[in-house]
Parts: structure tokens; sequence; C-alpha cells
């Protein structure tokens, strides 16, 4: 097999990944030595071996397959969406509105919403992802019901946040339009046939789209969940699968120190197990690709947070994601970055050519200080800086590296996403945890029920009583 | 004095905080044992006595004193804004965003710049705190110039990013409007006499106003930087300077253990040195408070982040803090604060009363997994979602601790503020830092200087073009 030609390796918008700086040899003695690379190797084979044999289990790996038989569906709906709404709301929380959430300010113009559909010809998006009462409410404050469309998701169909936004808006949908027009505002995202979703769905005749067995929240961008909104926002969503596909095909087929998803995840195990880097900053200089680094919060956190016992001792696992803006951030978080503690790696992610081109023009040439900028672009100066802060944190001696994307476009774009789902998956095989379940979430949950006074949480809530009463003594 | 008569301590709508579960007697053998704490009390009074000593420095805890002579001026501008503007956009970076970004976000509608101009009374308020093109671009794409007031804000007149936006705008503004009526568009927020933005004000006869002397950016909120903005949006300005103020005078005032700032600040303090806890997560349970943590992030981060010499070694400093919101992040962090390592503090910011109501109503009442939620409120929901999430992560043994606020109003708002301003600058003494300067930040900027070609900057050049080439082997 001739991987190159397989691959489209060397297309031209291929991202790149570079880790010159999480290396001893760059930044000194809190850095990864070479010779633990390489003593990694058979580790990280192993590691893909393993998470290639469990493919079968891991249906997020082949939607850019399996969901090109849906495009069809997806686009006549969302040109459905275009022409009959003005606004587009997504009722989902976690895994079902961050990609959404993501993709959109990747792809679509940055004040879409401020654009007006006579210019985008597509309608606002709102993507709700909490029940704070005074953001609902102002939520109905500006959108006018005749005009939206309503896309609730939720696979379960039992998460509380999201039924108790359904409910709301059913009911407003149904005082206004009777039960026949509900279909016209209110688009269904759920498991095939298990859940609460499913009946209602059922009883209104309400368009519905399928997430798909195998496919837990935080994997599932690349199913209905997040390629219906996109579409909606005018995104080439089978772009977006073309990009995928490249990056499983590559890191299926390299060898393990060309596997990008691979070298990240034993850079950041190594960097967690040897070096005490408990904190991992994604810190992208994009605007487009801010809120990437929520979506990846999401991904890295839930997947690795966890516990295991082993020899009669619990094991904790999991580094926390920090999520970092620039140049933005840097006169935020970079005087820590720089000298504070070894306790953190950072990652880059750089954009070589971006969509619009700003010039910084002669104004106060008299001014030295500030003249120097004119002249220049604001392409030059972000990307300048980007570069001034891998240099400043590599010189202080922290682990650094960076992921260059050539362009943002929906194929770069479908590349990083799963250059992260496989990383994590990765690292979740390296640290020998399931990286697929969240067991952790539950008490949550179930309090919430007893709270709420849920049927069958009586215990829950007599427990929560039971609690010892706060100390007086300590609250102030 | 009677103190309490002197702060209005018993105020109803004073913040609480609670730290109960930061001790081991409620949490666990992670936790802070009371024995600690009680040991620590001589350095807490000690750290107080430091920074009410040095109070003629830190002339950001007199801001609501001195601040009061300003505010006819601010609401005088801010008046002609509002007559005057659709658009108001306010170029900055750092603390002169993160403060107007997290004082609209919350006390003006979660839906401002959608509601417009005819139902708020005020202009579209645009922070634009990044120097990304496309994002200019996008900016420029949906405002109208002729209805468009700047505040450029930037207290030493060359920060690079500012100063490049200010020059994109005023070129703009210049070729439209001409020299004369510059002064209609673009109104100056910046050093009283130094830096570069003092002589272009005088040039073009601009509206001036004041960062005064010993305030940096990160404590700057409370200052025209903060109180122009949010005039502008319509914000009680004068009740925020209350809040800050009764804030100051209980932790001037109140006995150690009564301090909530000087408490906050020996928790944290003691969970770095004792209890490996090298991340401090900040959650707010509401929208409103969602960029409260953006901008404690910069003044814990940029405060903490230090590096000393001492007995011949290099010592660092700093907790990373990570912003998240609850309950959106239930969904996407809380299986790793659960279920993961024992290396941060969660603090919860809860709302007591929302300002909004919203039922969810009976619909599906066939479906008793989801009918349960129907008859409570999304305030109901929100605030047992916090209390359930609270015991989960105090049940799992991690320290937390919660900061109540009775509602958010301009009054809690100016508490806050001052509250965690406070508790940064006792926690820099606790730690024997300087938490106002920010030494780490001058390589990155020289960096950019230099790659942008400044004068003065030829031998960082060398410097920069100097460093070893980029290994391929470890380029993917």
């Amino acid at each position: 097999m001739n991987e190159k030609t397989k691959c489209a390796e060397s297309s031209a918008l291929r991202i790149r990944i570079d880790y010159n700086n999480m290396l001893s040899t760059v930044v000194g003695e809190h850095g990864i030595s070479p010779a633990e690379l390489e003593a990694m190797h058979e580790r990280l084979a192993s590691a893909r071996d393993a998470v290639d044999a469990k493919r079968d289990s891991m249906r997020w790996r082949d939607l850019y397959i399996t969901e090109r038989a849906n495009l069809s569906a997806i686009l006549e709906m969302a040109e459905f969406v275009r022409y009959r709404a003005e606004n587009f709301v997504v009722l989902g929380i976690g895994g079902s509105a961050l990609g959404p959430i993501a993709v959109q300010q990747a792809i679509a113009h940055l004040h879409h919403n401020d654009l007006g559909k006579a210019v985008t010809g597509c309608p606002r998006i709102f993507v709700e992802d909490n029940i704070d009462p005074e953001r609902m409410a102002a939520l109905l404050d500006v959108i006018d019901l005749d005009k939206t469309v309503f896309n609730v998701i939720t696979k379960s169909g039992s998460t509380s946040e999201t039924m108790a936004q359904l409910l709301i808006a059913t009911k407003l949908l149904l005082d206004r339009f009777g039960e026949k027009d509900l279909r016209e505002h209110l688009i269904v995202t759920t498991d095939k046939e298990k859940g609460n979703l499913v009946g209602i769905a059922k009883k209104y005749d309400l368009h519905t789209f399928v997430v798909p067995d195998g496919v837990g929240g935080r994997f599932s961008e690349l199913c209905p969940v997040g390629l219906l909104p996109a579409a909606v926002a005018g995104i080439d969503i089978s772009a977006m699968l073309d990009g995928a596909e490249l990056m499983d095909c590559i890191c299926t087929n390299a060898e393990v120190e060309k596997n990008p998803a691979l070298m990240l995840a034993g850079l950041e195990v190594l960097a967690m197990e040897k070096h005490g880097a408990n904190i991992g900053v994604l810190m992208p200089y994009a605007d487009s690709l801010k809120y990437i680094a929520d979506w990846y919060a999401q991904l890295w956190a839930e997947s690795l947070g966890k516990k295991k016992l082993e020899g009669g001792r619990m094991l904790r696992f999991g580094q926390t994601p920090v999520k970092s803006l620039g140049v933005t951030d840097q006169h935020s978080q970079v005087q820590l970055y720089t000298d504070g503690p070894f306790d953190k790696t950072i990652t880059f992610i750089g954009v070589e050519r971006f969509r619009r081109t700003v010039e910084i023009p002669h104004v106060f040439d008299d001014i030295p200080a500030v003249s120097f900028l004119s002249g220049h672009t604001l392409n030059e100066l972000i990307n300048a800086e980007r570069i001034a802060t891998e240099h400043a944190v590599t010189a202080s001696g922290h682990m650094n590296k960076t992921i260059l994307l050539p362009e943002v476009n929906e194929f770069t774009l479908g590349q990083l996403l799963m250059l992260f789902e496989l990383q994590t998956a990765y690292a979740g095989e390296l640290l020998g945890i399931d990286a697929f379940d969240q067991p952790g979430v539950e008490e949550g949950k179930n309090a919430t029920y007893a709270l709420l006074g849920k049927p069958g949480y009586e215990d829950k809530l007599k427990e929560l009583q039971g609690r010892s009463a706060k100390n007086d003594k300590y609250v102030i």
C-alpha cells in the first residue's frame, strides 16, 4: 500500500504538528528527554494497535464514512430551516453544544448573528447550553417564535437541562401553533430507538435525526449532532468529513513517530507521568478557533479524568485542560506561563493564512513607539506575537508545542477534530483507563433528582439532608 | 468604632462566603485541617497589616473614594455616547477589556446587542481584545462608522495590540470625517500625562479620561477604564462603587477570621502550599457571572505567577486559574473534578435570587423521567444542580467553597470585584511576592518588537534568528 497516495498526506492543507519545544534538548531540565521518548516506542505502538483493534466499538471514528449516507437528508433539512427560519436554536448541553459552537465559530462569519439573513442567507444561530433563567428569558426576548426553529439534541432523551428547555419551548410552540404545526418548529436529534424523545417525536411526527450507537456525546460532532447545525450555518459538512478522513487515514497508516495524534498523546502522557504536568493549556491564536478549546476541554477532561482501584490503591488520572486565547491571554496568563511553576504543557494552535487581511495604516508616523507597526498587517502582528510567545515560553524552560493549520476551513477543521479525538483515545489506552465513560457525574445527577423530588430518589434525599450542617464558624 | 454600623455589614445584599468544604473535617484527608488553619492566624494577621500599611501605594483600593469626583464627567460622556452612537467599541486588551466585559455581562441584558437601541436606550457594545484580522474585518462589516464611538484604553499608550487597532480605527475615521470631527468618534482613556496617547488626544482635542497613578491594568475596573463602558451600557456605576466600599470596609475592620478576602487568600495559599492544589477552579452558576471568571483569571494568574531567587534557588509561584461555568461545565469538567486527582480547589459562585423567573411547564406528564421537572422553575433547577454538584465534589473528597450573592446587581458586583482584588493582594503578601508587577511578559513583547523590525531591537532579532533550527524529526 502506498500510504502517501492513499491518505493525500502531502496535501497542502494538511495540519502539521511541531513538538521540538517539548524536548529537554530545547527547553532544558523540565522537558522530555529524547531517551524517554524513544523508550516509549513500544508502549505507543501497543496503544495504537489496541485502539485499532477496538475500532468496531469506536463508531465515532467511522462517522466520516457512515454519515455520508445521511448528508442529503441533513442538507435538505438545513435548506428548509434556512428558508423557513430567522432563528435556529439548539437545545443541548455538553457534547451536544460544544461541537456546534466550535464549528460555527471556526467557519461562519465572526459576527454571523449581527450580519443579518439578507447577507448570510442563514438564520441567526443560538446554542443554549445552560438553564440560567435569565439567559432563557433573554433569548425569548429577542426571538420571534413564528420564525424560529428549535433543534433539541440529547441521545438519551433524559438530560435534565435539555428536557427542561424542551418543555419550555414545546409549551410555547404548542400554545402558539398547535400540535399539527409543531413539526415546523422543532427538530429532534436523539437515539434511534431508545429514550423519551423517540416517543415525543413519533407523537408529533417530528423530523428526527439519529445519534448512532457507540457515539458518545463528546465524540459526536461529526454526526447529525454537529452536522445539522453546521449545515444550517452554511458550512460545507462534506469537506469536514473529508478532513476527518484524511487525519484518520494518516493515523491508521503512519508509523508510530509519524502519527500526529499518537505522538501528541504520548507527549502529554509523558509530561503528566514524568514531568508533573497536571495542566494542559490549549492556546489557539485565532478568534475563529477560540471554542475549539472549549470542545477539547470536555473531550480531554471527561475522557481522562478517571479513578481506578489497583492493588488496593485508588489511582487518580486526569490532566486539567485550560482554555487560553492568543494574543488576548498574553495579557492575562503568559506571566504565569513564563515565570510560574513547571506544571503545565502549552499547546499553541497557529494559522498560517487568515481569510481576511487588515493593514495597519500610517497615521502617527511622528511617534516611533507606534509607527513601527504601520505598514505591517494584523495578520503579521498576530503571527509575530505567537512566535514571540512561543519563544518566551521556551526560553523560560516550559514545554510547549504547536499545531499549525495552513488555513481555517472545513477541511482543516475536520482534521483537527479527528486529531484530538484520536489523541484522546490513544491517551486513554496509554493510561490504561476507559476514555469513553463518565461514572463520576452520576452522584451529582442523582442529587439533583433527589432535590427536585423525582420519584425513586427518596433515599438520596434523606442522605443529602442527613449530611452534617454547615459550621457557622466557616461562613463569613 | 462600631464596625457593623460603619460597614453596613448586616446588609441583606452582603456577599457571603462558606468554606466548610475546604476542611478535612468535611472532605477528609485532602482537606485543610482546622489545626493548619489555626496555625495560620498570625501569618494572616501580618499579611493583612502589611497590605493595610501599603495602602498609599495601592490606589486601586481607594477608587471608590477618588472616582466619586469623576462620576459626573463619566455619566455626561456616557449620556453623549448613548445619544450619539449605535455602536460603542472598546479598543483594549487585558485589564482594559476583561473588566468591561465582565461587568456588562453581569448587569446588562444577556442579549443586549440583539435587543436594539429602541429597547435598551444604549448602543451595541463591542470589546475588541484581540488583533485577529478576521475579527477586526468582521466587526467593520457590522458597524456603521457614522454611528460609532470608539473608546481606546491603554494606560501606557504603547500596548502594541491596542495601538494597532487605534491606527486602523483612526485612519478610517479621519478619512471619513476629517480631523475636526475625530473627537465625536474617539474617546481616550490613558495616563494623566505620560505616553503616546496624551499627545494624540491633545492634537485632536479628544475627550480624555485618566487611569490614575498606582492603578495597574488588572486592578483598574473601578476607574474610567471600566466605569465609562459600564455607564454607556446603562449600568449604575455609583452603586458599584458603593459595593466596593462595603467590601473594603469589612476587610479593613474585621478580625482575621471574619475577613472574607483574607480567609479566601489564606485558604488558597494553604491549599497550594500543603495540599498540592496548583489549580484553582472558579465556577459561577449564572451566565451573568461567566466573564467574572475571565477577569479573575487575569487578576490571580498575573499577580501570583512569579519567580523569586531565594538562597540560590529559583522559587516558582502561581496557581493556575480555570474558568468553569455551572451548570454547563457539569457536562464537561465535573467528571474530572470528582474522579480526578486532588490537585485543585473549586470555588462555586452561587446566586440566591435571579432577576427573571422561568417556569418549567407541564407538557409530557405521561413521561415520569421528564415530568418530575414540571412545576419547578429554572431558578430552582440551576440552584439544585449547584448544591448537587457541591455535594458530589465534597463526597469525592475535593476541597471546595462557595461565594454566595443574594442577587446579581451593581452593589453585589462591586463587592465581588473588591473581594477578589483584596484576596489577591493578601495572597501576594502571604507568598512574599510582588503581586503588582508582570516582568515575565517582557521577553515576548521584545521578541514581537524584534520580529516587526522596531528600531532598537536589532540584537533581539539576531538572538531569535540565532536559535537552533527546528529538528524535522519532531515535526509531523
